[in-house]
């Protein structure tokens, strides 16, 4: 995918420049000295020769073969150079030019005009304003950049300049090199998803590396993330994601953050292994690019210093990361080798008189313990141990399960750190940044570990909905009557109280035996607010003699405290089990398409926002892992000896829900608040809905 | 304070070595090598000479004049050579020798051996295994540690040796350098509030660091704290916090952690600048050794490269920072300065080709905004800027308003770190660090801004409530029955629901009389669990008549639907509004004392854990302050069109609990659950309590 871009036969830089510090002059420097092994021509009309190549005047006159280019002219000047382009067969173009979107109005028309012209001539472009590509192994190093690139397994892909400078010098401090780079610019024609893919196909890529300000096809890029996750780790840095976050965003490349919640749920339903922080993310790369997953989560740490063990303890303790007690057999071993002043449980302390003899016996020891998953090593540089020995010692056992180090100190471990990352040992100055490395390394696992979701199809009435929806269509309306939120909910399975008018006691009767018992009844009265003030409603009715008691009972008392109002009958409704409330919706996201939302209801919602987000349609395990997701979740499961609620009917609600906003384009938010769920056996009853048009025609 | 210490006339080292690598010589060495003023008595029994100075064969022979003696014998010597050293007459002994409390038993009687030489003989002590102490502006470095420390403003304790040779390290290459340094060993006797007192009194300490893995006396701590913060920033970094760190904390050290929501309350009240992890130790120190803190909320963002801007911008959505719009003034000027393509919004955006130049310009303008709280200035290493220039121009323009740097990069912004360090600029490799430590600022700022809290006497029947402690204690009993926790509670201004036992419709009536409708009535029968479903309550009772027929209806009832029960009688209560229902606890923290605890009811509580804590007693305003901390604080503000709840009946039960558990040391735990709360004008009634026993004698 995408070969042209990244092991192209014959390269023509386009405003290629004799001046040092001119983009068009730096790139071409870089290509050639990163020995790129095909031609490269300079396109040039003002020079015979540049760097000492012999430079072409247009690119008309370039000889055939050329088929990626490299675009440093004016921006004015690129809808017309990448035409030319085009015309010549060149069949991809990375434009290195700023003065587009980013600058505002006037850009954006350039932008468009780009774009149609490599629409028009088949040429596809990795940019405008972007810092241009690299690939380490076909000796490819398009870009501007003054730091040269190490040769090695991240694969990169960048919304910003900024970050791609941030990481080409990162990975030759860390001395774990790039395979591929690829500065997205303003995403003109190629964005993040042929990137990913890209970078999923290229067997020297084997940790992928994405930091993106916004998504624009957020659905897609979910579906790309999720078969590549199964890969290689897909380790991804949103920011703009808070709304201060997002205003800069906008002003920066006038791209549309999606919105945090529906992000969070591609990153759970895609295995993306979401950086939180700048720091976390290059943390991240670092763990991978030396160590599996871990298996499991038990960690054990070795340290020669409490402090720091007991700093570490704190952070697994915050994590998904358990500190198991080591097994016996270890521990008996671990006895005959240590002091017995060490400690011989999770963490094992050494203790500060330490040298590198005993750190390896220990190491050696815990490697060999089948109860941990991943090993952390700590060290304080003390008097007695030599932090180099200790990392040679790291570097020998490397390989039998995940070891990640963390030797604390500046200049005294430098050394140390330098062997620790030329044999690829994560090195992390603090203790919970590598606890919480092992951390986001075990979830991912446990993603992988995870049946690929497949959301079902529930047998539903889509006829029905599709004719509900067609008639308020060919009436022109923006907006659905009341019976008709209820016709669309019922087609896809949700049940709402059976409910009848009556105006005598003989048709309440009539309507109570098709309802069946127990009803309820409610005044029905345009001037009447607070039915149960004035007795203007009856819960619980059992049989005719109640009904016909309540009915008049309560004619008199509403007669009595109220004589005016007129009262057009009562409501006979179905008694509905006094279960849970909770709250099902789904919204579209801009980028991200259907979402659904579930939550408990009331202040749950309302005030402690205590709600989950996944992207529709979902399968039947992810309707229940968003139950099980929202804090409440033990009040379902049923407290203080309540029966458990029906986590089946839950989850087809759930489900339900997802399907009907992936089935109609047309529906842009709805909400079933509340939906009464009971134990198994009873009936889910949607009390209140509504449903929303404006989504995509 | 503890002058001896830090100031000493003379030293005598006990245990003195020939040999390098062992602790006797070392700490000898590091006292000439740092040029010690005055004196220093190496004292060994086999040697003639030591570095270059007499040895003295016994503490008994040493010149006069010694007051601090530094100790590096095998622990089993150590109680006597305190006990010789009290005799010469020496004040302070920094015990560097391992082997007591840390090593197990046999290691704990001998650390009770010590200290009860030490307070026999009036030997203050510092240790045992310790690294032992400094003071670089009296030139004197009692430790043993490789390191030679850079003289500076930071004054540091720690619990961990770790954690001192990290600080020591990091100190020298962050170039703030230390004033003092006590490493605490196992606190035997001088613990970290003497320690915070010392470093308070220091005029070369400006800004105190401490690392803790347990607080023995949190009361103290706190008091102590709490004026030492409003002199210089407090920074504490605490370990052990969670259940698993707290596990490693007492086979390191066998300090008994405090729970955490003690330590947090404590945090709180004493203005405490927390650090959450041990880079953010580090950071935090850093920013003030630089800085005063924010005198607001407004951080102004510049920067050349939109990535990182929108990382810090989110990072300040996440925090109690702002990013104001700059004002009409500073915009205006921007525009005159800068190209039309940057952003002239905060983040202030001065794009990828600004050079350093139009750094200084832009800075100028925005150190001169008043909006402006503080000043955060990124760059990304592009080919037009010179980072040196970008750090000298800080560095001129430093004083007007808190500045950090954040410039992304390794080896290519090496130099201009140096050169910002070395102009106190603090300086974080990422956006979101800097974001942190501002913030943290503003909140330490925002901590003194506030009155001192002072707990107010309530007026309340204190000789009652003892009356009924006194009692108890009479006999023996270490529980209380239910009628005294009411009076108890009412002794301290709660009322319960009056409550009368009725047998017949005569005495229920005489009872409604007494009470006051409307009343409600509950069967009483040992037989009966759940009274509501036969029948057995009765709610809301206006009058006589109702009254009657309802204790009519329920004895048919239960005697219809339980034939054979034995019923004692009808209890008649007061009809309790339909308020809020919280909860106010209070418990006794093995460290930290009297803590008073406050959340909503029931589910809240149970499942959401949405509960706060504060030290008792306390002030009305900290009360109210507790209201406002938990999530559900909106219920109680009243949503849904509901009134607000009694905020100042509140906070008067918050701070009534609060006093009951600072007068009586015997409560060790105490509940109202639920307290139900109504708006103004209505009476805060407790439905249910308990009060346990076993606190302090």
């Amino acid at each position: 995918m995408l070969d042209f871009f990244f092991k192209p036969q014959a390269i023509a830089v386009i405003g290629a420049s004799r001046e040092p510090g001119k983009v068009g002059h730096d790139v071409l420097k870089n290509l050639l000295d990163y020995k790129f092994p095909g031609p490269v021509y300079p396109v040039n009309p003002k020079a015979q020769e540049i760097l000492g190549l012999k430079a072409y005047p247009s690119i008309n006159e370039l000889p055939q073969g050329v088929d990626l280019a490299v675009v440093a002219v004016r921006a004015p000047l690129v809808p017309e150079v990448i035409s030319l382009c085009g015309q010549k067969g060149i069949k991809g173009a990375v434009v290195l030019s700023s003065g587009f979107k980013e600058t505002g109005r006037e850009g954006a028309k350039l932008e468009l005009e780009l774009i149609e012209s490599a629409r028009k001539h088949k040429v596809r472009i990795i940019g405008p304003n972007c810092l241009g590509i690299l690939d380490t192994y076909s000796r490819l190093n398009a870009t501007f950049a003054a730091l040269k690139p190490l040769k090695g397994k991240i694969g990169f892909f960048s919304q910003s300049g900024a970050l791609c400078l941030a990481v080409l010098e990162w990975s030759r401090a860390e001395k774990i090199g790039l395979s591929r780079f690829v500065s997205l610019g303003n995403k003109a024609d190629i964005s993040e998803i042929e990137c990913l893919r890209a970078l999923a196909e290229d067997p020297h890529t084997e940790i992928i590396m994405g930091y993106l300000e916004g998504i624009e096809d957020g659905r897609a890029f979910t579906e790309v993330a999720s078969q590549v996750s199964r890969q290689k780790p897909v380790i991804i840095f949103k920011s703009g994601i808070t709304a201060a976050g997002a205003r800069a965003a906008s002003s920066h490349t006038g791209s549309l953050a999606g919105s945090q919640e529906a992000f969070l749920a591609a990153v759970k339903r895609a295995g993306i292994i979401r950086a939180e922080t700048l720091r976390e993310f290059f943390n991240l790369a670092l763990y991978f690019a030396g160590n599996p997953p871990m298996e499991g989560p038990y960690l054990g740490i070795l340290t020669n210093s409490g402090g720091p063990g007991i700093i570490a303890a704190d952070a697994c303790e915050k994590s998904s990361l358990e500190l198991p007690t080591l097994s016996a057999e270890t521990i008996e071993k671990l006895r005959q080798v240590l002091p017995p002043y060490a400690s011989f449980y999770n963490p094992v302390d050494i203790t500060g008189d330490a040298d590198a003899e005993r750190y390896k016996k220990a190491l050696s020891l815990l490697l060999e313990d089948k109860t941990l998953n991943g090993l952390l090593v700590i060290l304080s540089r003390t008097a007695t141990v030599d932090p180099e020995a200790v990392a040679e010692t790291l570097s020998d056992k490397k390989g039998t399960k995940p070891l990640v180090a963390c030797f604390i100190g500046e200049e005294s471990v430098k050394k140390a750190k330098t062997k620790l990352l030329k044999a690829h040992i994560p090195h992390f100055e603090y203790p919970e940044e590598a606890v919480s490395v092992f951390d986001k390394s075990w979830r991912y696992k446990f993603w992988l570990n995870k049946p690929r979701p497949k959301a079902k199809r529930l047998k539903v009435d889509f006829k029905r909905a599709a004719e509900v929806l067609q008639l308020v269509r060919s009436e022109g309306r923006r907006y659905f009557l009341d019976h008709e939120v209820k016709q669309i909910l019922e087609a896809y399975g949700f049940t709402f109280p059976k409910t009848l008018l009556a105006r005598t006691t003989d048709e309440a009767l009539l309507a109570a035996k098709v309802i069946g018992y127990p009803v309820v009844l409610k005044l029905v009265s345009p001037q009447v607010q607070h039915k149960t003030d004035i007795g203007g409603v009856k819960l619980n009715i059992q049989n005719d003699e109640e009904l016909v008691k309540a009915f008049q009972e309560m004619l008199i008392s509403v007669r009595k405290r109220l004589p005016g109002v007129s009262v057009l009958g009562v409501i006979v409704q179905e008694m509905v089990y006094k279960g849970k409330e909770v709250i099902v919706g789904f919204l579209r996201d801009p980028q991200f398409g259907p979402i659904v939302m579930f939550g408990l209801g009331g202040i749950y919602v309302e005030v402690m926002k205590d709600v989950t987000f996944n992207l529709a349609p979902l399968s039947k395990e992810e309707a229940l892992e968003m139950i099980r997701e929202i804090k409440a979740y033990p009040v379902l499961k049923g407290i203080r000896g309540e029966p458990e609620v029906d986590m089946n009917a839950l989850a087809r609600s759930i489900m339900a829900m997802g399907q009907l906003v992936s089935d109609f384009p047309e529906l842009s938010e709805g909400e079933i608040n509340p939906l009464i769920i009971g134990p198994r056996g009873f009936k889910t009853i949607a009390v209140d809905a509504r449903l929303s048009l404006g989504g995509e025609k």
